[in-house]
């Protein structure tokens, strides 16, 4: 057509071979597409059925008494299922309305188990980083209030720490839900008391700080015992995390080996650990109704609805961590108590085999 | 071993079979996972290498003059890359800090190009339910205000609002970095202007709300005038979210006829509405600017730093958001004109091809 003829052969013979191959690579990729999700589809019917067969049999088996060793047989298929790859194509947990809220529809489950626990050992990274963070900023606020400040918080600074409260506990209330889609068996509770935890957040926010002469009186009860009480949950945090990290990693080392036993060793190694975490977790707790109780008892010399609130949030959260405090330890009693039983009872009948020989 | 020998054989054989089944879904989830994953790494290769061959000989072609036919051939080439299926296994965009930050390192991207549709059609669903309560709830407001309240708005309706704003925008900036992602061509702008909304929202709740006798005084020039800016603000967001709409629609209805000529026509529809949403975005911009610098104009009379820095941000917005919608209407210009000219070429070439007869 009339421009640069000279160069046009060649360039128009790379293009359009350079076209050809997008088309053929665009028709490879749907074909791959469909196929893997044709397959995928297949797959994820398979493991329905299966996990459903599961657990009608588990139902039915349960009516019947001394059944114990098809049980826990019938626990490690289950196993099986949900700590494998094939935990990818298990029926999907709904997203729950906190991600809908935020995200919309998109899909935030990896499709890999390794992929699933990199996520999981991001999430305790991020705990480690906040913790330092939960001890550091209002240890310094504190500080800063008795050598500077004259006893009396600024606005400023507090509202700050205020606002990073709020994004740490809504970052942590995603992150918590996207676990649970993949697989996570966190207890519901500890997302609701992060919900809670943001409720309190934001309500503080706009919780009028206190200035004038007599500020360092007025301010003494609510605000100063709340850090306090920040600096306690964060040391809190730095010994839950090195707990649930170790259990992490026995869960990761033991799956590599024999991924079966882990849903019944995995707390072997750190129960030394969890008799120091206790009693803290207990005191924390009370501490923490405290503070709510004193919140309520400023309110009654007519304060803000702020105070009432947060007041009443923090019992609430209070409560709740001891309720599920108590029942994890419950639960884990159990398991031990029943590992116990069936070793004896193995003992028993090797022996009664023996005997049989 | 004693435990009811009657049922133990039937159940302990379906319970064998259950666990090998399991056991067998396993292995078979496991060789499809990696067989997909090594399918897809090839393919990822071939796609990022064509694509970058493709940027190539586009660049080399830049410096050589009137190779506009070849031009436009790569760019349909790119183009069948990017919106068909090869989509999914082009290079990943980087996540950003502002999804690690809230989501840890978990992937947001569909891996089919309709999943992708999908999220963008939810996104414009979002943008038309927050219209909509964009509109009614500063409207109620300021008509509660003028029934009841007797001109003076309590604390606790505006800062429910400002809360409903600050969550707005976090979902708004979260689904479009989710977009981005996607790949979706947004302009980087708009999702820091989510950011800077976000930012004052958060600042706006600290903000203490004038009580006392004049307060209707007080509080006329700030509070009010941006709610009157946020009604307007509604009321365009709706006229943006129809054209949007009408866009991708057509988008997704050339896609399936043909794909690749969507680049050039999607807008032919809808120029129309663009005539009328012009003027409308230049003067809401305008009436920003206009708050931004009010709240600035009250600052002086000793007022918090709140009020600076809302104002502050109101301009930035402002300024940031003209500068965009000009960019936005250049470039369009520039495709209209291109498209014209290429026409203008194509029918002197056909003349002069049917002289040569």
């Amino acid at each position: 057509m009339g421009d640069s003829p000279e160069e046009s052969p060649s360039v128009g013979g790379e293009v359009s071979s350079l076209v050809e191959q997008a088309k053929e690579l665009q028709e490879t990729a749907s074909s791959l597409v469909s196929r893997t999700s044709r397959e995928e589809d297949a797959l994820r019917q398979r493991v329905a059925l299966l996990d459903s067969h599961i657990n009608s049999v588990r139902s039915s088996l349960r009516s019947s008494k001394n059944l114990d060793k098809f049980e826990e047989e019938l626990i490690r298929a289950r196993y099986l299922l949900s700590e494998g790859d094939a935990a990818a194509f298990l029926p999907n947990k709904s997203h729950g309305s906190f991600l809908r809220m935020f995200l919309g529809p998109i899909n935030v489950k990896a499709n890999r188990k390794d992929v699933q626990l990199k996520v999981k050992e991001e999430y305790n990274n991020f705990r480690d980083r906040t913790a330092v963070l939960f001890l550091c900023l209002p240890s310094l606020l504190l500080m800063l209030r008795s050598w500077i400040w004259d006893g009396c918080l600024p606005a400023l600074p507090v509202q700050l720490y205020q606002a990073w409260l709020l994004y740490l506990y809504t970052g942590l209330a995603l992150r918590e839900n996207i676990l649970r889609v993949n697989g996570s068996d966190i207890r519901p509770w500890w997302i609701k008391h992060h919900y809670c935890a943001m409720a309190m957040a934001l309500i503080s926010l706009t919780w009028e700080i206190q200035r004038g002469p007599d500020c360092a009186q007025k301010q003494v009860r609510g605000v100063q015992l709340f850090l306090k009480w920040a600096i306690m949950q964060g040391v809190v945090m730095m010994l839950q995390n090195r707990y649930q990290r170790q259990r992490l990693y026995t869960r990761i080392a033991l799956g590599k080996a024999r991924r079966m036993d882990v849903v019944w060793g995995e707390t072997a190694g750190v129960a030394g650990q969890l008799l120091l975490l206790c009693p803290i977790l207990f005191v924390l707790q009370g501490f923490e109704a405290y503070v709510g109780f004193l919140l309520l008892k400023t309110a009654g010399f007519g304060s803000d609805w702020q105070v009432i609130t947060c007041g009443v949030l923090l019992i609430i959260m209070a409560v709740g961590n001891f309720a599920n405090t108590v029942q994890t330890l419950v639960t884990k009693s159990r398991v031990k108590a029943k590992i116990k039983r069936d070793k004896s009872r193995q003992e028993l009948h090797q022996g009664s085999d023996d005997k049989s020989l």
